[in-house]
């Protein structure tokens, strides 16, 4: 552990603050920080010396952070949720690039932060309210919405920025976008509209007020969604084509809540979509209705059809539906494909958080 | 943005060295912050003041650090690798509990990223050093070796370390713990012997002398493993009764070599895993040999059988193996199982990294 003392400049320090406290005699502010470079010149070492840092704070929230122990941070006091995260080696697909289905588990990740970080959730449990628990109540995805600009490489760190919003009398929408965290560049836009279900009858149900009142400081109002669903009919079962049966969650495909996580639905459209539009091209758009929750020992169907398309457009668009074996449809969904527009393959590394 | 300026007591800031550059004139030591608090009292704003922030260097690296960008650190200037990870929504199982396929994923992200810090490898490439390049070689895991004391939860921030040491005149042999981050208690031990495969040929080989030559500043020579594997027969496929079969990789189940990650066959073993095992007892040791590399379209058996045990302990083994429906083996496994430990139900949020 050599120790150092010398001549400090050109330094800087982005601070956050995580609480205030005071007393009749003093307050205190205590910081974390988030981004800090010190240059020192003429490094000596001197044992156990004390240093000292001119540095300019670029950077500070004006409120009160509540939960400084949880990831992420609160934007501007809470309105907006910000996360980097870095994308792993077993989060990437063939050329190096962040899976779709990694995104989507990070926008999930990104959300019960939020809940966490505001203090709205009983300890770690999966976003519930103490309104919630005395219900039985839990969330559930009902309609996603995605669209990719570029999918992040592995190694990179991008910044998750999610805020939400009433949506109506039944439910929250939940809006995240993905940035470059150099060039503050959006690459993914999403949006997704969430509700109650009982825990008990595994039905959905209204937003109840007692449950509104708890989360409302987190509900942002008439802000518009970030990325629409894109219009499209519904879709024709008898005229799907690509066809795998026999799918069945694997013990891991499971969440906290005991039914396959939403982005597991991924896994099982892919499983149908023909190895054409999978090999050459990469998904774009990605509209989601989620009707069903999926439960252990359930055996999906997937079924998907390659949208006619007499436009001379590159695009290629097709339908997707999840069933179980009864018939009862599960996911309704609709994928827009792309010619692969990048490949992170060779990209030297990226600028990471550890 | 509002600025301040104050009296600042009580701060401590932890640095590590990232790189040092020097001229004719000067040398310049640049840090990044690993851990810093600092405390000012009677805050008062004044615009872009400039503040002084004395400190204390706690920790400091003595050594220069190649590859900054990259994930993770150095520890005493190369022999060991840390990266510091923060345990996922969705890397949990029902108890809120790290998986144990999340802690394998994490083994390989920790072994690829100190290869890449340390600059042995091509660009953002899995492990591959230039000379395997030359001769279309990766890397493939043979038998890996896992024990777990306790499992982290969700939210909780654990340190990897990683190093690695020859093995023979064959392999490398990669180590890991993953400790408490704020007890420095180890809760999982690792140890996997690594081996070169020929892209062409899908064949093991020796380890290259050209390779070796590349890769010997990171071997470690003569250090126990820090697991071993525990002692056991060939497995009785005549006598496994527990068996599923038609397991399939899914699209996202595969890695940049177009093979099925080392992680996956866990979920697979666990297919044929008696309910009541899986659903009361937690994993405790795991010895997986890797027969096979497994490919998109390879269909897979899981075969289970519980290990007859007179003694009067609470400790379940079972055998397992996977293979193709031509008999080849993938995979021969023994995975001891114990009463639930602990749940990270209800346990309040950890310190974390953002």
């Amino acid at each position: 552990m050599p120790p150092l003392a010398s001549t400090w400049n050109k330094s800087k320090v982005s601070l956050q603050r995580v609480n205030i406290t005071s007393n009749a005699i003093q307050k205190t502010v205590r910081f974390s920080v988030i981004n800090c470079s010190l240059k020192i010149n003429h490094a000596q070492p001197a044992l156990n010396d004390e240093i000292r840092v001119p540095s300019v704070i670029e950077e500070m929230e004006n409120e009160e952070i509540t939960s400084p122990s949880v990831a992420g941070r609160l934007v501007k006091g809470g309105p907006v949720f910000q996360q980097n995260v870095s994308v792993r080696s077993f989060e990437i697909d063939s050329e190096y690039k962040m899976s779709t289905k990694a995104i989507m588990n990070y926008l999930q990740e990104a959300s019960l932060n939020y809940a966490k970080k505001l203090g709205l959730t009983i300890d770690t449990r999966f976003g519930i309210t103490p309104g919630m628990r005395k219900m039985d109540l839990v969330w559930v995805f009902r309609g996603m919405h995605i669209e990719v600009d570029r999918y992040p490489c592995w190694g990179e760190v991008v910044q998750i920025l999610h805020w939400t919003c009433a949506s109506g009398r039944t439910g929250v929408r939940f809006d995240w976008t993905i940035n470059d965290i150099n060039t503050g560049e959006t690459l993914v836009r999403a949006s997704c509209l969430a509700v109650m279900m009982s825990k008990n009858t595994r039905k959905t149900c209204k937003l109840p007020e007692e449950v509104k009142e708890e989360i409302k400081a987190y509900l942002r109002e008439d802000v518009e969604p970030i990325v629409e669903a894109f219009k499209y009919s519904c879709p024709q079962i008898e005229a799907m084509d690509h066809i795998k049966t026999g799918l069945t969650p694997g013990w891991n495909d499971l969440d906290v809540n005991y039914h396959v996580n939403n982005a597991k639905y991924l896994d099982w459209i892919l499983e149908s979509t023909p190895d054409s539009i999978r090999d050459r091209h990469e998904l774009w758009k990605m509209n989601f209705e989620y009707r069903k929750e999926c439960l252990k020992d359930d055996v999906i169907q997937s079924l998907s059809r390659v949208v006619p398309n007499n436009e001379k457009n590159r695009e290629i668009e097709v339908e997707h539906v999840l069933r179980l074996e009864s018939g009862h449809q599960v996911l309704r969904a609709r994928t827009v494909w792309r010619t692969n527009s990048h490949s992170c393959r060779g990209i030297n590394s990226m600028k990471t958080i550890f």
